[in-house]
């Protein structure tokens, strides 16, 4: 596989899915990676496999991980509610929805697959903007990840260059709708909600709904996916 | 769980029970970690499993993972010879026995974890004197892990300080089977060849066989598992 192609992790939200197309606009093939980890809007990986079928993608991969492994979290466990409304984690420290570790053994894998292929780049959607809670959307978090990558393998002994590219990470969210527009992504495809109702509308409360919502209103927008 | 808990990856060989009696010594309550990964020497795992049976171990998680994530290494495929003999890849670069991000996808496992159970402690054996071709057994790789660590996670953020320990990494083997003799371990429960044949006896002749052996005799002890 050439060093052109690109692993883009691909989690079927928004922001994921305009990744994609910000690999593609740079020229890589594109070989997508998403997981299914017991998360409770597991409508997510139906979402990426939509907007792979969607896409010209090279491979995209599906991968199982034990839910266990990730412990506690407000996604991946019923126990723990969904923060909505008044009960609101923005800009009030780590939210209950943060997945311990889950972007390091998400870049992980993609790591393995890239060194295994010859690819040298990794996309992943982080943004630290509009969500900064989460310690591995920051970008010293990405630049401390590709440092290690290049350390642990065959690639960076070699002497090659692995980059880690997270395009989103300083746009606000009306500049990712914005940005996701101009290159033709087809936003009925994508799902952000933490907490959809069976038939996968969204619930229009929840933080990701919030931040959605009012990303597609800054620009001028209307979002074409389905609230209850 | 307590900070002093630590999580010890145990892959079932010498030098991860080993590691597995350090960390003990240092009053450490022990969180064993194995991964089946369809590697040819599966007998690893039963290995691990002896050896936790045969410790006091909080608890022992096995964790499957998709053996295609790697690719192709020889430890994974029937269709890469192991190197034997003149066909020996000890000093001559990456060997073929390299299996890509593979410390950095068990380090990200035993990470979330960590970062779910407030564990700050992380334990590998890895090795850089005997067997420098690893990129992922460097001692620059594991520090840049560690700094990664700290930036990835809830505990990092909240100002506690996460330690990647590996404490065989300039030990040289011989000084590796001291130590274990010293702390008790029993060796005959552990496992280290490439490839055993079908009743365990291990074939004397791969890397990693010829690196134990020669670690016994230089420690003057006499390795009680079974050669063919």
């Amino acid at each position: 596989m050439s060093n052109r192609s690109a692993i883009v992790l691909l989690s079927g939200g928004l922001d994921s899915a305009t990744t994609l197309e910000i690999a593609r606009s740079q020229g890589f093939e594109l070989l997508a990676l998403t997981f299914r980890y017991g998360q409770r809007h597991d409508m997510e990986v139906g979402c990426a496999e939509n907007i792979v079928r969607n896409a010209q993608v090279r491979e995209h991969r599906v991968i199982e991980l034990d839910p266990g492994v990730f412990g506690e979290s407000a996604l991946t466990s019923d126990e723990i509610p969904i923060p909505k409304g008044r009960g609101s984690s923005i800009g009030a420290g780590i939210p209950s929805t943060y997945v311990p570790a889950r972007n390091t053994l998400f870049l992980s894998y993609a790591l393995a697959w890239a060194d295994s292929c010859g690819a040298l780049d990794l996309f992943i959607g982080v943004n630290a903007v509009d969500y900064s809670g989460y310690p591995d959307c920051r970008p010293e978090y990405i630049e401390s990840f590709e440092r290690m990558a290049n350390l642990a393998t065959r690639s960076g002994v070699e002497g090659w260059k692995i980059t880690i590219h997270a395009p989103l990470i300083s746009l606000t969210k009306a500049e990712i709708v914005k940005k996701g527009m101009e290159l033709g992504v087809d936003f009925s495809l994508t799902t952000t909600c933490y907490d959809p109702d069976p038939a996968g509308a969204a619930c229009g409360e929840c933080d990701a709904c919030v931040l959605r919502l009012a990303g597609f209103e800054a620009a001028g927008v209307a979002d074409p996916i389905t609230y209850r």
